[in-house]
């Protein structure tokens, strides 16, 4: 736990992303989409989506999983929608451009739909609702991934842990963005506590027999639960529905792990729906009224163990704000798994600070 | 606890809502709509949204809070948008005709969305998406509702229950119905506790100081909170940016109480989505990817406790066809009252049964 931290500066995180994917073939518009993506993770605080992950993309790269060179194909079933086959390539890249054909269609016809097969795990699903936010837009981002809980009653994993992102522009206060996962907590949660030999809340997680556990262990060697129980659960299963049964992509346990199958391909799916805000008033009066709702939620009167109300997204945005400043904390294991990466690419780590940035001397 | 249970036939408590709205002035059509849907959900199993609320519409109806005769005015800012302002009508037949107009727009571009304002509280929400179903629609429906808990981190009521609706035809196991509440748990619940002196467990509600607790008296006079936690709390938030802030409704709390506040109509705002699922493949194969995706999520290897894996809305419509045959069970103190309300419109309450309809002699 005494592992030292080192601190990047975001724009050369970007720029040795940008090279090492450029490496594995990835045209250098597109390198640069999912180095910047990562990094945008690492800024709002989910490491687990960050930087960190060059090296399980590589992998798949090498491994023939992720095309990097995709033709991804758009046609058009509807005036409003779009169906597009990513042609096996990363997630990320494919997934922006989805997005951006649904924020087109909505600009001229109000609501813009694409569904997306043949994609690849497209990391932290804000980024695609921030990009719609960034023109304007509300939005909504479906995706699957691969098994990582059982359906609800079952024991044996089904659904993905799939996050689910909805975004709103705000205004003074700033974007609604909400971003989270189906399971009630992320697995390497679970794997701390056991490391540590530690117990664990009744209600995350059932052993490999099927029943409720405290026991981390045994929970790490079991099935993680939904957020919400059964709710959360029937929420799953819709994501499963849009972004996999309609799209045409792999569903219901098919999507390959990002992490374990080098099989081939995953064949993720995406549903992206972007929504013009002024369909029902002017645009101001949209902003204006988003003001109002986050402004009240946030003076209201707060709980026993809550200094500030914060908005979904809020969190995050602000830990952005502070990483933009301190630079990004990079753990040593995930440093020194970067340098291995970049020497197989023959691109260095550039340097990093023992201290944030913006510490006083 | 002893109250006894009536069971009445479907038809002829359908017919007796259908009288009693009649005197309240609904059109004989629009009459039927609200009867029909209030049975439906008895039907269902939840009584809490059926012919037990036939009196506090009614109410609402005599204090001028219902319009019972609305002009729901329909404009398109898109050709794939709508927009409707409900004129205080009653939220079934506002939301019928709301989710007709999605379902014609889908059946035409693919996707249509409608954005309702003025409308007033509509059941149980699976009963639109139940509609999209039967035109063969994928669909979302989207509502707010009175405050019922707080924005997270707050200790006041904020957010409504405002449930949650999405559906999708299935095949032979049926179709996928959600529809789910804000809350972890129902208020209802959490009195019944009260009323026994029964603690709770931690994590449904706060006391009237924002402190999590056991005392489901002091839960009751303190605020619920939201399924999942945070999660749940962020998808309250987006209940209201997409049912209140956008579509020109009531939103940040201000959308009145159907129970308690009786001062005017409660500008309730809802928004439906309706999706062909035609869209990227051919509707029997759509058919056949539900069919399998539900099938495997069924055949899973079962937790401890679990006899039989069920699909988001199998529950209820095992119930539904129960009750077809069983009849609807309404206890005494809605029988009463219901015996009491019909009165005032001079519409007798149809004779019940002491015992199921298909109990054995």
């Amino acid at each position: 736990m005494a592992e030292p931290v080192h601190y990047f500066a975001p724009d050369a995180l970007v720029q040795f992303g940008t090279e090492v994917f450029k490496a594995y073939r990835l045209p250098a518009e597109d390198a640069a989409t999912v180095a910047r993506d990562l990094v945008a993770a690492d800024l709002r605080g989910l490491a687990s989506h960050g930087v960190a992950r060059i090296p399980i993309y590589c992998k798949r790269l090498r491994a023939g999983a992720i095309n990097p060179t995709p033709n991804i194909a758009i046609t058009h079933p509807t005036a409003v929608v779009a169906a597009i086959d990513g042609d096996d390539g990363i997630g990320f890249v494919v997934g922006h451009r989805a997005m951006a054909e649904a924020i087109e269609i909505a600009a001229q016809f109000g609501i813009g739909m694409v569904g997306i097969r043949r994609s690849t795990h497209y990391g932290m699903a804000a980024l695609y609702v921030m990009q719609a936010i960034d023109a304007g837009m509300v939005s909504m981002a479906f995706t699957n991934s691969s098994p990582a809980m059982p359906a609800w009653g079952g024991r044996t994993n089904f659904h993905g842990a799939a996050p689910l992102a909805v975004g709103a522009p705000g205004g003074r206060p700033g974007d609604y963005v909400l971003d989270l996962a189906m399971t009630v907590i992320a697995r390497g949660k679970i794997r701390l506590a056991a490391s540590r030999g530690e117990p664990i809340p009744l209600g995350l997680a059932l052993d490999n027999e099927g029943r409720p556990t405290t026991d981390a262990q045994a929970a790490f060697e079991g099935v993680l639960l939904p957020f919400g129980g059964v709710k959360g659960s029937a929420i799953a299963f819709m994501m499963d529905i849009f972004s996999g049964v309609l799209t045409g992509a792999a569903f219901g346990g098919e999507v390959k792990s990002l992490y374990f199958d080098f099989s081939g391909p995953q064949n993720v799916g995406h549903l992206f729906i972007a929504i013009r805000p002024d369909l029902f008033m002017p645009m101001q009066a949209y902003r204006d009224r988003m003001d109002e709702m986050i402004e009240r939620a946030k003076a209201a009167p707060r709980a026993a163990d809550c200094d500030e109300i914060l908005i979904p997204g809020e969190p995050e945005s602000r830990t952005a704000a502070a990483r933009a400043r301190s630079g990004i904390p990079v753990t040593g294991d995930v440093a020194r798994a970067l340098i291995d990466e970049g020497a197989q690419a023959k691109v260095a780590l550039p340097a990093s600070a023992a201290r944030p940035f913006d510490a006083g001397a």
